[in-house]
């Protein structure tokens, strides 16, 4: 059993009030909360282990490195990879991206050729493209999505050709909460020998997911936006591209050998990862693996899934309310707009109530322009949300509503 | 008055025990312990404040941007940058470094071009240059140092031609500990519109750094080796600089407008920051920042001077003891080899006795190949260290000289 009340308990910032109002925290799409459990973890760490990690021979070197290693272990089942070789630390999903982006650029594309990203896309997964559009003159495709904002997959295999190279796509929407099927589309990019990316900075925190499942060949998320610490991300890659693909960043750690006429590169997954990598947060992230694994990735999917709906429900009583994103396939965020009203003046009044939500283009312009609108509301959920809340967003929203 | 037993109780690790025996920790220039303040700094922001920066209207997000923000200008004033617009935050100096290869290389630089570094530098001021030479064919160049460990700056002005585009050095050497003579690297580069790169990674910790009065154009250091948490660092770069450089990574933060047809990015330093920026590590360094100025950087140098010279000093009393860095300007670095014991066996059995060094190359292999070793065995101080301790390290030595 579910006991919402019981997990909250391991969120203390959930029980502080803001304009002496309960906190109403629903910004998880923007980052979650941390259970005690993690800051524990760190600080733990940082009071009794703290040293550099790998080829330190002295005792503590030895366990920093081992925790470090052991979170690398953690997320490669978290996400179901073959090998811990496949699984590259980076600094977020941003940061994954553009290392997939710059490497596979580097070595697997020319000028003209294509890459396919999606009309749904957080600016972490079209500008890194766009940059290399600028210095190699790759040439990036946006697929579409309809009025429900479900991708228009029918047209994938269409505007695929002899120069596409990747696929790149979100695996949800961070403004409309469709689950993409990505299943469908590294079946069809696979048919042709390209290779997929997956965004799953918007899936890991909600659902169970399965990188040998979905067979992408990269996938990106971030610690943060899963109850784990800020500054620290993942790049899953399947092994046999991340041999293909040349360093990213030169420095410490990723090297084998290095002299002035000669430098050869470390194994997988060191040669994606310059400099002492932030092997606390590596700690802290496997312990908020830990924490949801334990409460069990199918029972925090029932539960916000119970949310999403109930909230769509209850929000589709308002008046002139609009919802953008209605799919079948929907998860934790429920972006919207009432009347005229605008998004910052609706989310600057909701604070005043407690309630946290973030406004505006949410980091995707060109999903915005595809809406022809400038902004939206955005309330995302997590595991700690509760039907009361979502009741107390509604009555908020009304409350603006009629003000204006 | 410097009270070492009372900074001492700053930092709970340093009495833990190892092997049943007190911890010695000298392994600061790999990473340095944290003192209590900034454990609780980075806990209280998670447990009250923890929202994504920037763009959110909602009270905690605009809580989170203010402590944020403030760290950027405590690090500005640490380095007496002119501008906040001036600090770029990364994963750490590697990041940092990469940052300029990168974005430098690409504005700046032309196949056939020279970049110059030195014979002592860390790899994560090699790897990066040579990852560009690999990639534009860019030439990279390095001043060698004398026996001493002194940089051969009368060879400097040789060195540069037309075709010479960056100086790029470390600040202080992490194997030998020479302090470098950056203002006058600054004013030879410059009179020839060279503009300077310093790696400071291992001269913030130890003694007050004016970027202005070095006259450096770029300068990038870690905050986990000056007391603060893993995972964060900084780039300094002149203002007129980081506006003629490109973006570095794709994503949000760094934009202003996207659209499929045209990007257009952020002002300083935003266009250089990709991602959500690790906010809680931001504030973790600012309160390093505070807790090392409380105590005075002049008092820590002087400190940490005289447990070097007393560490060389009693080092030098050592059978068949070759210490590595002799220079006139050292820091708190002591680099040794004792007759052909292995550094590895030296670090390996000191360890047994609770004191923690490092061994191996450093990071360092093009100044190994120099000095003609394949390492050595380092013990590095931080203004938490006693002469006690260093006596157990001399100790320590003589002992295991004695089992060989």
């Amino acid at each position: 059993m579910y006991d919402i009340n019981k997990v909250r308990e391991d969120f203390p910032i959930l029980s502080r009030k803001v304009y002496d109002r309960p906190l109403v925290y629903l910004d998880n799409a923007a980052t979650t909360q941390k259970p005690l459990c993690v800051l524990d973890a760190m600080r733990e760490e940082y009071l009794n282990v703290n040293a550099n990690v790998h080829r330190g021979v002295h005792y503590l070197s030895q366990q920093a490195t081992d925790l470090h290693e052991a979170a690398r272990e953690k997320v490669r089942a978290f996400i179901g990879a073959a090998k811990t070789e496949e699984i590259v630390f980076t600094r977020g999903t941003t940061e994954a991206i553009n290392l997939v982006a710059s490497s596979f650029c580097e070595e697997m594309m020319k000028e003209g050729d294509e890459v396919i990203v999606t009309d749904m896309e957080h600016h972490s997964n079209i500008v890194p493209w766009q940059l290399q559009a600028n210095r190699r003159g790759i040439v990036v495709r946006h697929l579409p999505f309809d009025e429900k904002g479900d991708l228009c997959l029918d047209q994938l295999e269409q505007m695929i050709n002899e120069r596409t190279k990747l696929v790149s796509m979100a695996h949800v929407s961070n403004v409309l909460g469709t689950v993409n099927d990505v299943k469908h589309v590294t079946t069809i990019a696979h048919k042709y020998g390209i290779p997929v990316l997956v965004d799953g900075a918007q899936s890991t925190p909600h659902f169970h997911v399965d990188v040998k499942e979905l067979d992408c060949d990269f996938f990106a998320f971030s610690g943060h936006k899963m109850y784990g610490p800020t500054g620290i991300g993942v790049l899953y890659g399947k092994e046999e591209w991340l041999e293909r693909l040349p360093p990213y960043q030169g420095g410490g750690e990723m090297i084998d050998k290095v002299s002035w006429e000669q430098t050869t590169f470390e194994r997988l997954p060191f040669k994606f990862e310059a400099g002492t990598p932030d092997y606390v947060a590596t700690h802290g992230l496997a312990t908020a693996i830990d924490y949801i694994s334990a409460l069990g990735l199918d029972q925090i999917a029932t539960h916000e899934q119970m949310l999403t709906h109930y909230c769509m429900e209850q929000m589709s009583t308002i008046d002139d309310m609009r919802l953008f994103g209605t799919s079948a396939h929907k998860d934790a965020v429920v972006s919207f707009l009432v009347g005229n009203i605008h998004h910052l003046d609706m989310g600057t009044l909701l604070d005043r109530l407690g309630i946290a939500v973030r406004t505006g283009h949410h980091c995707a312009q060109p999903l915005m322009t595809r809406l022809g609108i400038s902004g939206t509301v955005r309330a995302s959920f997590a595991l700690y949300n509760t039907k009361e809340e979502i009741d107390i967003l509604v009555n908020g929203i009304r409350r603006v509503s009629q003000m204006f």
